[in-house]
């Protein structure tokens, strides 16, 4: 069965402090909503042990699965196996397979205590292999921990997607060159016709000139086409701004 | 006293479909970070009223001030003055003052059912004003309430910041051209000298040639620049990568 609904936690200082866009929720988003698997939550915490793995705990608990971005490495800042570990209630081990692939690459005096911080795995977990990088991301019940480096965080989320899905959704976009207020009992009424067409509308610029979007995302072609129908016609309907 | 850890809550379908890449948390962390108020937590989540109910009495009991984004247009997805009436448990009510603005901008004719959606507020909320829109965002308590139109976000952020700082934060920034392993015990043990500096390692390349950066940030001058001292000297011993 796979993951129908999911929650992205992000774990990084660099975020909170503005130093950094955040993109790899943006990435996995994208990803999830055409497989069809709803994303519910994002949740952006710092690099503190209580602050991941109280949240993780909330998450995993609260939706079919949770990825997990950042905290991986090698660094003291990277505490993310530890936070899941505290989370699951089982104790970090090194992972024998990692350890001798390290040692491959990097020989036995290149294997130095931060590398093998980077074997360290909660109990339990399987590992999460991918084409960019020897440092395994580690998968445990319904709990995906990935890399925070954007490269790698990429390709690891292409390894695990398989997990995720359902009936994937369809969007459409219409442009409005006009102010909400116009059109706002109009949307709600074709609203209220199709409870599973999903309809927002995103204006970009309020005052006059007025620009938006309206989006419209469903998972029945025929359904979205008629409430696109719908709401293009009621648009036709109304005075220009 | 001004607020010295905040949370942003961003209500928006559009972010978690991967439709919008987020733009005003980030705007906020870095205004935030600026001010030296620490941005504890950026939660995402659905327009969805318990949902949005639910995340902002988690946040506002358990950091300074909330900021939310999003969801107080006039359409039928607009719901978050609705969550927040519900988190506080009071009633939403149609502010006589917005109704007299908005009646002198558009008419008696021109204020309609939608318009008038905009002038509902938690019962015991102050407007925020701003010179973008006449739509007001709210303050009630510890949580401000702002609108999701990036333009309209950043102009009523500027307004509320005043409530906002502490002593600033600074940041200082180290180029690495070398992989996190070679560093990671040394940069380790000069945190563990410095924990007044929060020190940060956010690789952007892992593999050769690998590419990074070291971040410090603090309050306090002298000891940031004792940091950034320590960390460049550790760097100078290392062999090339």
């Amino acid at each position: 069965m796979k993951h129908q609904t999911a929650a992205i936690l992000v774990i990084g200082n660099e975020v909170l402090s503005g130093r950094t866009r955040e993109a790899n929720a943006w990435l996995a988003a994208q990803r999830l909503f055409d497989l069809g698997c709803r994303l519910q939550e994002i949740a952006i915490v710092p690099d503190h042990l209580e602050a991941i793995a109280e949240s993780l705990n909330r998450l995993r608990r609260q939706y079919d699965a949770v990825i997990t971005s950042g905290g991986i490495g090698p660094t003291h800042d990277d505490i993310t196996m530890a936070a899941v570990a505290a989370a699951f209630g089982v104790p970090l081990v090194e992972d024998a397979a990692i350890v001798r692939i390290m040692e491959e690459r990097f020989g036995p005096e290149g294997l130095n205590e931060s590398r093998r911080r980077m074997a360290q795995m909660p109990e339990g977990a399987r590992l999460i292999r991918c084409p960019k990088t020897i440092a395994p991301g580690a998968h445990i019940d319904n709990v995906y921990v990935l890399a925070g480096v954007p490269e790698i965080f990429a390709s690891q989320l292409e390894a695990i997607l398989p997990d995720f899905g359902g009936t994937p959704y369809m969007r459409r976009e219409i442009e409005v060159p006009l102010r909400e207020s116009l059109f706002a009992q109009g949307l709600e009424a074709i609203q209220q016709q199709f409870a599973d067409v999903e309809i927002g509308s995103y204006p970009s610029h309020c005052t006059h000139p007025a620009s938006g979007k309206i989006c419209l995302s469903g998972r029945d072609t025929d359904r979205l086409e008629a409430a696109e129908s719908a709401v293009r016609a009621m648009l036709s309907t109304l005075p220009e701004d």
